[in-house]
């Protein structure tokens, strides 16, 4: 089985490395290649995602994620920039499944800005859409404005549309999803204003009927957000679209206040993945070594259940992470008084020790 | 001078009588005139904005409105559900500027979901465009997908679009407020992925060099719903469109913990506006009388300040409510032990005591 090994930009090479260190400390091995990706790849390359790094990423079992992005690369025209590696990745590799856990860790709970009470012990699991929306629809661009009160005016406009099928999949990815954990769905839409919204509810009321152990509730976007901060403890699993899960997914992830603990996966209909971590390149940090691979080990773990089909070698990698985290091991993001402070490499070095 | 009252459904008959009392305590005296509104129209007239309300609305110098909305009302079409009332008193009124303050009282810490240290002194103040964006883009609808990798299949479909100069004009009101304040302004925008927030941020970076005493930043969605988490208090003023000003702004308010304090403004390019609570027609406790009817009062302070130019009349509602709070008067929703729980009218009745 072959990964694709993107580190892309940043601290994405620093905490890939972790990873890649862990996986190989396995007993299984894994064949793995690495191309460049975001600002790496335009270095390289000329492009985000140069069509030797696609090509690759197509070839492959699983991806194996850093994070692009720097502020370097601002003022490239937009399809240059190196988020564009990121969503072509999600596009031509049709991953239109993106799972998103918020687990706060019990030996971390104090990190989260949110009294103990109301975070410790959260963990919910955020399904997004990541193949559709606003993020793809077309039409789009800049044009003078056809009709409305601005008539004649240069206006920016994009499209923002679903389709019954593409509802449909991601609605059976979430409600399985659920199924697994405490039967409980919440879909996040606006179907009070959004016609989009309006179908996306109504499939999922549709769908629901396949599933009848699991709940599904409806939650207007704008009062998941307010629920997230109110009692982020009151869901199990929240389906949603490719917006609004940009928004909530990092909203929940902070909630957490260890983000950089929390792994993420984007599969497409035959659990061929891409994994990453859920916090971005923090170019401030990059090079220091300091960065937490947590999050990064982590989403290599996730590889391992959801593409590779290797449950065992997930859970031992979790495990160990679990006794880095009881040994006292932190990186300076999750650090406390009295924790035992390592960088990236140190990091990765326990969690190997504790495999 | 004249204010249209229109006091809608659940709480909201209940809050705006307090509110109205509070009004016809002050020397100055009103002209006032009620009108029905969201569910309570559609009951009266069989529409949410019946023409005569919405005639009131045009005539008078001001607007006070309650809440609208209740579960009975779900399975009506879109266009007859109470939301559309203020949809379209926002879009007939071209009410374009939403203020949406997020202040943590001293004396309400306590009540927020997050730590006292990360939200103690809150004051932010979020200017959300209210006109345009994928609220009111057309075209809109539910079609056969006209192309895409579902083409043929039943889709939900919906325009987001924001021109020039309806960019410029909340640019030049957030940017006014913000002189007034802290003097930095954040602009929230997703410019990394939509055309339509390119277009946006473009003119932000325009419009701010007419007013170089204010520090423009410009920050993506879904890391401003993380740094509200993380570090509310780095934001003074926030701008943004529509829809992202929906989901932030009401975020931004349940961080307080006390979003029964938080008033509102729409406003039109004259200073025309509409008042209301930030919290919504909470049907579940409409008619017991426990209702928190202070962001009511505080919304007619804010209309007395902006749109009936009697500024001294806003700061005595004002003091008056901190007057009471500090007495330890405390509606249900803001109880702590050892405080002073009244009921609605009874709040009414103290702040009107206090003025
Ligand atoms: C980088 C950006 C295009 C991307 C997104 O908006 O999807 C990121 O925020 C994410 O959530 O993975
Ligand atoms: C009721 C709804 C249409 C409205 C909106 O989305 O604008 C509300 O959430 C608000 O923020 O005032």
């Amino acid at each position: 089985m072959k990964i694709a090994v993107l580190p892309g930009d940043g601290i994405g090479t620093e905490i890939v490395a972790e990873a890649v260190k862990v996986l190989n400390s396995l007993d299984e091995k894994f064949e793995m290649e690495e191309a460049p990706v975001g600002g790496a790849g335009y270095e390289a390359k000329g492009h985000p995602l140069p069509d030797s790094t696609l090509a690759l990423a197509k070839e492959a079992d699983a991806i194996l994620f850093g994070a692009v992005g720097d502020w370097k690369y601002d003022s490239l025209e937009r399809a240059l920039r190196p988020e564009q590696a990121i969503l072509g990745l999600r596009k031509h590799l049709q991953l239109f499944a993106n799972f998103r856990p918020a687990i706060c860790y019990p030996q971390l709970t104090g990190a989260s800005s949110l009294k103990p009470e109301i975070v410790s012990g959260l963990d919910i699991l955020i399904v997004r859409e990541l193949n559709g929306d606003v993020y793809f629809g077309t039409p789009r661009g800049t044009r003078k404005a056809p009709d409305g009160p601005f008539e004649g005016a240069r206006e920016g406009f994009d499209t923002m549309r679903y389709s019954e099928p593409e509802v449909q999949r991601i609605a059976h990815v979430a409600f399985q999803a659920a199924q697994k954990r405490g039967k409980r769905l919440t879909s996040v839409d606006k179907a009070n204003v959004l016609e989009t919204s309006q179908l996306w509810k109504d499939v999922m009321i549709d769908v629901a009927k396949q599933y009848p152990d699991v709940e599904l509730s409806h939650m207007y976007v704008d009062n998941a957000a307010m629920q997230l901060v109110k009692a982020p403890k009151s869901f199990d699993v929240i389906v949603t679209g490719n917006l609004f899960g940009d928004i909530l997914s990092d909203q929940a992830a902070m909630l957490t206040g260890s983000i950089g603990m929390l792994p993420s996966a984007s599969l497409d209909k035959n659990n061929k993945g891409l994994y990453e971590p859920s916090h971005g390149s923090a170019p401030d940090i990059a090079g220091k070594g300091i960065a937490n691979p947590l999050a990064t080990i982590l989403s290599a773990a996730m590889m391992l259940r959801y593409s590779l089909n290797k449950a065992e070698q997930a859970e031992r990698i979790e495990k160990a992470v679990q006794k880095v985290l009881e040994a006292g091991y932190r990186t300076g993001d999750i650090a406390t008084p009295g924790c035992r402070q390592v960088g990236t490499v140190e990091m990765g070095d326990a969690v190997r020790a504790a495999l």
